[in-house]
């Protein structure tokens, strides 16, 4: 095996062709191995063992700089950087992250999750390196997938301008998540058949030079090109066509499944765990079925990601005429949300919290200040749903909730949620965002409103005595718990952006204290509102949410303890100021 | 006189071409008469005047909709659209806005104020009209300058895709602001060069038809081009070229000077007023040209408005390698600056506070997540800057200051703005933004630290007693007249990103109540972190900031007022309070 000897990329520099091509196959093995056990990012990896050898064969990392872009294909990067044994070794597979990071390795020159960033990030190392005047090669890494997305093509347009180095190598696999959108990929298809020879060129037109390189599993042509490149004193594009999924034929027969695989099957592909049950993303997809076939002018907007709401390819060609995907391009699909909805439409767009921090202009000028009925779905805006720094959906209350005119909603069950969406679709005086809720799929007896117009009227869901906790969202249940407990009262704000200045009011002389709760930072946030309102008053607050803090990887129930947001604790914390008085 | 017998865009059908031409020579006049006495964009509407025409001649607005670009290019239209009386009667210069706006007429589908929206907000009605089966044509105008922005260039993307009726009309005058940077620049060129016919076609190249119209001040020429496209099928870009400020000399000689027009004499093209005083602007310029000198890592940064801090055209080219203009693209501006931090550079952003709104992931994901040291001065950021709503600068604490790792300072002072500004540079630790003060420049003979890497060190600027005052920022002033006033204690926060829990809790024991000022909206801002500290103990809280409110052209006392932030009106407050006690 030569894979286990390489301690880090000078090493590959004495093997042979042959070798190399070894390398490759024992790379592929290791990925499939690896993430048919732990999970990962699969068809992007096996896309890129060829391309990332060559870079490091041809380059001089760390001193020339890689950025890869969303870097859910780096894995053979880590593998080539000292990281090997994170790949081979069952017992060390959590030492690295799925992503680039600067921390892990000196190779790594930025965290990265997001598409479309490594254009303009490399832009900045390659601008650094012209004032320091010094010569390393920067090198950005960007699949087409990402090249929808307005950094990356604000980028493209920069370097071409840029009069030094920079490298971009677009690594064309015809495929985004789920298949690209938008006019440019009939361009790089047009510069696929014409191997690289159309006249017409995107990545010309942006003022860029271009080379193709129409095999890009192939170490030996892609070393040509990357010698070829190397020191360029100009922006250069290298167009490289990759195979998505490589060298599993499971993966590359079904390139949208396998972009990222939870453990599985080396032999059959088959999944090890089912995740059959009830979802926010199956309930809402039925709902909008059943919407959209009685109303012809709901129309469902995805930004890339089809499948939160369970728009697989079946059902997306079925409903073609009332869905759109713009590609990976969160404020086109903000902006043509406040366009369907000013003329008629009922558009509804649903997106990761973490990802509609791309949009938050579009949220604020294209939508909010025009007032136009658009349904917003925030799906992954939890504390559930912790993951990589990079995509935790925990800022978006801070982030939306002060945009005026919005209103954005927190139900607390899947009863809730539905009455809530399908007001929002029909009415016409509001945008409307709404916070799927984080912590599974509850079901409440309970009846709900079918009106949410008169704004910002909270439920007084519990009368109790002297402590009162207004628990948002899918902090509703572990509210209600401690509610109980206590004999507090217990009110469902339902409302992010706003007060009920009635039932806060009411409180004041009945309550010595009130209690907030939020599945989000509290910087910014919801509670806060709550303790400017009591400033004034003799109530006491107590604010309980998330710190101001990109948690990487954490487990959901530590940060929660952390933040001292478990029942007991937040029990104690009350009987202790209750005390005091 | 033509012009004033329009009531409507249907007049303009009857007239012969003329006709027409005498009415954009009377347009130009009305248009050079009102901004010479009332001021407004200059250059971008004097270049529209034909095209402007040509479009209500040929479209059937309001059921054919044009959604202009940014808006400033707007006037001709309002004046064909039934305000004519806003441009020929001074008493009613103030009856209209200088952007679109749907609450003035149904002839404006949206308010429009930030570039590069047009084609996705165009997008969204064109997608609309296909749900509901109608017919109508939907016109996105753009100008060239727009055309770097993210949201712009996704919406090329997407609209590559669109298989129905769009028409973007390319405003091409070959300016932005000031220059236009970028690769995509130099196909326009090659486009206009070769008549159109170039083979290499950034629009072509995004899937996107297109034709050619050499002289865009032509009105004949627009006619047959927009008669053409007229009822298309397919989405198609028409590429007019215009003269920015046509038909006044010195506008046409000075484009950049002449995009904004304070009011002027018309025989001379001097202004009226002038505004040579001290600014933060010319503050900023003074500093970083020494710094620069002294330091070729230091490098200020732009996204189309250098003169934002004084960047002339001469000063720009003299300092050519410590500058860089990446066009209207904010996102790829702060990823840009991570990168060349990250390179060992010393990136120096300066941006209008309306405007940071376009960058608010790559601010977290690219910057902040990464622990880049950038420099990223915030200008604006006050409601002393008030304006259209589509410009207003009041949004920024709440869209900032709960990122995590980011330190944002508020300096009250042109001497502590210097000190930050100093630190920021060549420190390596942090991210840094800073609030340049929006009260105008304020001198203080009081020493200020230089150094700032304690984050969260709140100063004690004066002792009182019962009650503090914690006045941020370009508040400091009004904070101090009341302490003076008082006898209370002042508090000189200066980090709007954290909280000196010191400070706060050595304040419990001698004082019954915390007052808080801050210059932006309260909600999801600094003044309602310090309710929720001491929502808990027995001091009392008053939070002063504006509304969460999209204020349009309103007065910055008026505002103030509205609020309770003048000095009696906060006085009066804590009397009344204090007295309840």
């Amino acid at each position: 095996m030569i894979l286990n000897s390489i301690t880090g990329p000078e090493v590959l520099k004495d093997l042979s062709l042959d070798e190399l091509q070894q390398l490759a196959a024992e790379i592929r093995t290791a990925l499939i191995e690896r993430i048919s056990h732990h999970g990962g990012h699969f068809g992007p990896n096996l896309g890129l063992v060829e391309a990332t050898i060559a870079l490091h064969y041809v380059f001089n990392s760390p001193v020339d700089k890689l950025v890869f872009d969303v870097s859910h294909q780096i894995y053979t990067h880590k593998m080539l950087t000292g990281r090997v044994d994170s790949f081979l070794d069952p017992s060390k597979y959590d030492d690295v992250t799925g992503f680039s990071n600067f921390r892990e390795s000196e190779h790594d020159c930025f965290v990265i999750g997001h598409t479309s960033t490594s254009i303009s990030l490399a832009l900045g190392l390659a601008k650094a390196r012209d004032l320091k005047s010094t010569n390393e090669n920067i090198v950005a890494i960007i699949g087409d997938g990402s090249l929808s997305g307005g950094e990356a093509l604000e980028g493209l347009n920069v370097a071409g301008e840029l009069n030094s180095n920079l490298i971009i190598v677009v690594n064309d696999n015809d495929m985004s998540i789920a298949e690209n959108h938008g006019g440019l990929y009939k361009n790089l298809k047009e510069l696929r058949e014409s191997n690289g020879t159309s006249q017409n060129n995107l990545f010309k037109a942006m003022g860029l030079d271009y080379v193709f390189v129409p095999d890009g599993n192939d170490v030996e042509s892609l070393i040509s090109a990357f010698a070829l490149v190397k020191d360029t004193s100009k922006p250069i594009v290298v167009h490289i066509c990759t195979i998505k999924g490589k060298g599993y034929s499971h993966a590359e027969n079904n390139k949208e499944q396998w972009h990222y695989a939870q453990p599985f099957t080396i032999e059959t592909g088959e999944p090890l765990f089912s995740f059959s049950k009830e979802s926010y993303g199956s309930i809402t997809l039925d709902y909008l079925l059943t919407k959209m076939s009685e109303d012809n002018t709901v129309i469902n907007i995805t930004s890339g990601t089809p499948t939160i709401v369970g728009f697989t390819k079946d059902i997306r060609e079925k409903h073609e005429n009332q869905f759109i995907d713009v590609g990976i391009a969160e404020g086109t699909a903000i902006a043509l949300s406040s366009g369907i909805a000013r003329n008629g439409g009922k558009p509804v767009y649903s997106v990761f919290s973490s990802f509609i921090q791309r949009a938050f202009d579009q949220l604020s000028q294209d939508v909010c200040l025009n007032e136009t009925p658009v349904t917003i779905l925030v799906h992954g805006a939890s504390v559930y749903g912790m993951s990589d720094a990079t995509h935790i959906g925990i800022f978006d209350i801070p982030l939306m909730s002060n945009i005026p005119n919005l209103v954005y909603l927190a139900p607390t069950c899947k009863e809730e949620y539905l009455a809530m969406l399908d007001w929002s679709i029909d009415q016409n005086s509001y945008p409307v965002a709404i916070r799927v809720p984080g912590n599974g799929v509850v079901s409440s007896p309970s009846t709900f409103d079918s009106d949410y117009s008169k704004i910002n009227k909270y439920i007084l869901s519990r009368k109790g005595t002297k402590v009162a906790i207004l628990a948002l969202g899918s902090m509703f249940q572990l509210g209600e718990e401690i509610a109980n407990r206590l004999n507090a009262t217990l009110v469902n704000p339902r409302y992010i952006t706003g007060l009920d200045i009635d039932i806060l009011a009411s409180l004041v002389d009945s309550h010595d204290l009130v209690v907030t709760i939020e599945d989000g930072i509290l910087d910014g946030g919801f509670g806060q509102k709550i303790a400017s309102f009591y400033g004034s008053t003799s109530v006491k607050v107590l604010n309980y949410g998330l710190n101001k803090e990109f948690y990487d990887r954490r487990n959901s129930d530590e940060v929660l303890k952390e933040c001292r947001m478990t029942a007991n604790q937040i029990i104690d914390d009350i009987n202790k100021l209750q005390n005091q008085q």
